[in-house]
């Protein structure tokens, strides 16, 4: 028997009973462990996705389990086996596959939100999504490891170089992450953030955390940098202000990531991009290497799984889950979906 | 005896004759064969830079000329020798010199702007500021080495390849010299004008030049790729129905180069940005690899310069110069200074 979480519409999840699906050729049943839930997963549940979200849905994509059942002609993959899963299936023929950017296909598959999730306690899915995970990594933080992967992506997109200073704009998560990753590859790293729990769990994991309402913060990053700007900004809020906050404190040359999602497209100070002969670099979602490298870090402890996860709730109690998060203060929670064993 | 054309303020020019400047130490004095007029001169004509242009004014930075008198100290140049300017002056110790990028200084004197510049008879500058020209290259064609190499620049900055689709948006003298020089990395090069004369002109070029008021540009770029869209967009319009475009155009990972300057901030399509991984990047002015590079494609004929200087007025006539250049109708126009003999 297989248990998983459905999202019915309206904020509503029910839980819901039927028999495992068998892996076909080429797919691997999974056993899953734990299933993160994202601020995307959020504006589903939100119903702010219901034109592409097909319900009854079980959604989810930062996961972790155990390989369970092996389909027909799959190498290289044993049953017992900890993995985790990159949920994009890309076309590989559209002319971003096919110039080598498949993570950003035209008509990508993303995992957990256009096909079925990890919600579950039993997953079915093809075995090209699987990456292995080291036996020693706790399954709990395994489930980091694709959100690890958007900030090893966004921080390698950046250039970001050792001894650079980069300023994170917004301490969500994803925020908290890319702090943690731009460490990780030896810059200074300044955390803004207005809301004080997530600004004090910043400084927690070791970042220099600012209010940028109480504190100069175009002052700070020039007597940081002796006068020249931050390399690299990350702009994580979302907001007009992020971005108008982001061009104002670059160096030259200096790279301005656009990791939030702006749906209202917001003015630009392109005088600024100018003077400064300044970079906008778009990112979205992660490559293989970038998994590679999250697993890595995650494993290593550089990725401080253990202080982001705020809470486990079990897989009958998914909608109180997604009630805690949208309530504010937690940073991380995973549902159990029972495959840990 | 010195001619030069003094601008007073208020869109008047006036012709004083002065000694000429002898070369103090580490200064070359130079006759000055013909001399540009570009959009910043006449922005300066206008009034529109007063707080930064110091009246009397000489100005103008596209130039070419032969040095006349060499100053102590000045090795390897010789009198008679062809000769152009790279106008940038840079103090050589702000974070952006320190960091390799002289040409964005933080304290730049742009020569001709903030320093006397060449629309004079005799110029005296400092002898690092000299370009070597080569002797077959007519002086004429030598002073559209300076726009050229913002082209040059701009173009390094995209990274385009051959083989890749570049669009240009705005077809003035800067948008056509970047799709020349676009067109000699081996790009295939779309221009967009709404000006009938200057579409004419980037048509009589070689380039294939849209009215994006009558065709359908995204589908035309598209059907051109394949389905990819654009590898690079040039935004030479400052407009922000340009920049629009700009990242409607652009396929997965494509580039946007802010060349226009846009004093107020437009509204850029983040979303857009972080779908396709979009990069926008700010160019400005050029460094010393794109001049040398700009001197070479003139010198081929890459750059079709006897095609793009549409008139030649006397240092007398400035100011006419000035007018049929804000009337529309020209490309470029050089002012004769007298040191061409």
């Amino acid at each position: 028997m297989n248990r998983s979480a459905q999202y019915v519409g309206d904020n509503t999840f029910v839980v819901a009973e039927a028999d495992a699906v068998p892996p076909g050729p080429g797919e691997v049943r999974i056993d899953v462990a734990y299933t993160g839930i994202c601020g995307t997963d959020l504006h589903v549940a939100h119903g702010a996705m219901d034109r592409r979200v097909r319900v009854p849905a079980v959604i989810g994509h930062e996961m972790s389990g155990r390989v369970a059942e092996v389909g027909a002609g799959v190498e290289g993959y044993r049953v017992g086996e900890p993995v985790t899963v990159m949920p994009l299936d890309w076309c590989g023929e559209c002319p971003a596959c096919r110039a080598g950017h498949r993570h950003v296909c035209h008509r990508l598959n993303f995992v957990g939100i256009d096909s079925p999730g990890s919600m579950q306690r039993s997953w079915t899915v093809p075995a090209r999504l699987l990456v292995p995970l080291p036996e020693g990594l706790p399954l709990a933080h395994a489930a980091l490891v694709e959100p690890t992967a958007v900030a090893v992506h966004d921080v390698r997109r950046s250039r970001l170089a050792a001894g650079e200073h980069a300023v994170v704009v917004g301490a969500g998560p994803v925020g908290l992450l890319i702090g943690t990753v731009a460490r990780a590859v030896g810059a200074e790293v300044t955390v803004l953030e207005l809301d004080p729990h997530r600004r004090a769990l910043a400084a927690e994991l070791g970042l220099r955390a600012l209010d940028p309402a109480a504190v100069d913060v175009a002052r700070h990053v020039h007597e940081a940098t002796g006068g020249a700007g931050a390399a690299v900004v990350f702009e994580v809020s979302g907001s007009a202000a992020g971005v108008r906050t982001a061009t104002d404190l670059l160096a030259v040359r200096g790279r301005l990531v656009v990791v939030a999602i702006h749906p209202t497209p917001p003015a630009v100070d392109l005088h600024r991009v100018f003077w400064r002969e300044l970079e906008l670099i778009g990112v979205r979602v992660y490559e293989r290497d970038d998994y590679t490298e999250a697993v890595r870090l995650v494993h290593d402890g550089q990725v401080p799984a253990e202080r982001l996860i705020t809470r486990i709730v079990p897989l009958t109690e998914v909608a109180e889950a997604f009630r805690a998060l949208a309530a504010g203060g937690e940073v991380k929670v995973l549902v159990d979906c029972g495959g840990a064993a």
